[in-house]
């Protein structure tokens, strides 16, 4: 059964949910959709989904031996995943190692100056408001996770950028920032669990080329700058995550309608 | 001598600050100018600067006797009090205990909304950049303040918020939430301790009658909802730090220029 032809419990910016085949499971679609700028930018890189599913599919196999929890199954195909159902703690979270983006604006720091301590940033998930920035306090005070969790999250975040800092240093790749989400999940008894969830990509991370600074990740769609595609199927090779350089072809033939 | 024909070292919006009569020392003169909305609007509140001199004086004693450092010493005169100079952290300290202001804007949430926990918000000082929003992980990383610092700075203005609390509900007064700052002193070892500085102040808090809900605070500027000067005296009087009604009267006999 094709993807295109079930309904989605869910349909995000770059991914579709489906339900999955036992309960507690969801299956993650991968599509090539891109927006920017709170969704005022639109458009399609070709063959993301497929790399971001391999990229992602990867990242979380290595942090699964690291000890970090996350909800990652298995791949079942170029552009799905099987995943463990969440229940999304509604928040983004940004690790920030040099400026850039926003960040940089917001501060008035040039794009690409080092921080002297990693940052963690804590945004909650709501289009409508812009995604505002809070603090531990206003998670509390929301009652948006408990300050057990909050520790979890952040331990597990600054976990997670001290491994994937080598892991892309190894490939010649900087790691200037990512996003990622977190979700519960719930035992027999009721106990609940903080683990990874969403993805890890391009589309959420921004990846520098070690010597010659260039960009290898969503701010070419972002900035217009071309080499989208090609910046993604870059990165995907670097992590030994591509072995054939035809997956848009690849994936036109297996996956598209 | 009048403060008016010294020159300040520092020019605030609505304080100067003049060297003092020994080291270690400065003179705050209280102005009646008032600004919102980052300089935007511009305007004078009558008699302001006698009453804020009274308020703050009047709640840094009361801070002082439940062992909150801070930097008041004296009051000198009608608009100026005799402090101690410190090394200004370049944060505002904000402790929201009900939505209100920008905050209720930024969450979508209704101005009056009790929050279930109060929330400490730290901005970096800086008119430039908008006073952006931080967590202490850019307080770090900046190197504004170190972690011992931002302890003692969240757990004085926990303490400061409780205290506040209640003093203003024993005089029908709801404290939305307020505004403040610290510094650095320096021992004779070099050893540095962070207390409380600048004023505290209808300027700087959101006090709401508790039975009739009427704003009794800088937001009567803010909003040109009229009645300005008669609520910053009515905060005055309330807290009996007004024995007389004619502020503005006697201000400008013995003080202006």
């Amino acid at each position: 059964m094709s993807s295109n032809k079930r309904t989605p419990i869910y349909e995000g910016k770059a991914k579709q949910i489906f339900e999955g085949p036992e309960p507690g499971t969801l299956i993650a679609h991968f599509k090539d959709d891109a927006t920017a700028f709170n969704n005022q930018k639109k458009g399609q890189i070709r063959g993301k989904g497929v790399i971001n599913n391999k990229i992602s599919e990867y990242l979380m196999l290595r942090l699964s031996e690291i000890g970090i929890p996350n909800h990652f199954i298995r791949t079942l195909n170029m552009r799905e995943q099987l995943i463990r159902a969440v229940e999304i703690v509604p928040l983004e979270v940004i690790v920030r190692n040099v400026a850039a983006g926003s960040f940089a604006k917001r501060f008035g720091v040039p794009e690409g100056s080092a921080l002297r301590m990693p940052i963690v940033e804590f945004c909650l998930k709501n289009d409508e408001l812009g995604d505002p920035f809070v603090t531990e306090d206003h998670i509390f005070s929301f009652d948006i996770a408990d300050p057990m969790e909050v520790d979890d999250i952040r331990l597990m975040s600054m976990r997670i950028n001290d491994f994937m800092n080598g892991l892309f240093r190894g490939v010649g790749l900087r790691l200037i920032d990512f996003k990622i989400e977190f979700g519960r999940i719930y035992d027999e008894e009721g106990r609940s669990k903080i683990i990874l969830a969403d993805e890890i990509s391009p589309d959420s991370c921004r990846l520098w080329d070690v010597t010659t600074g260039e960009k290898l990740d969503k701010d070419r769609f972002r900035q217009d700058m071309g080499g989208v595609e090609e910046a993604y199927q870059e990165v995907a090779k670097r992590l030994g995550v591509l072995p054939s350089a035809h997956i848009a072809e690849l994936d036109d033939k297996r996956v598209e309608s």
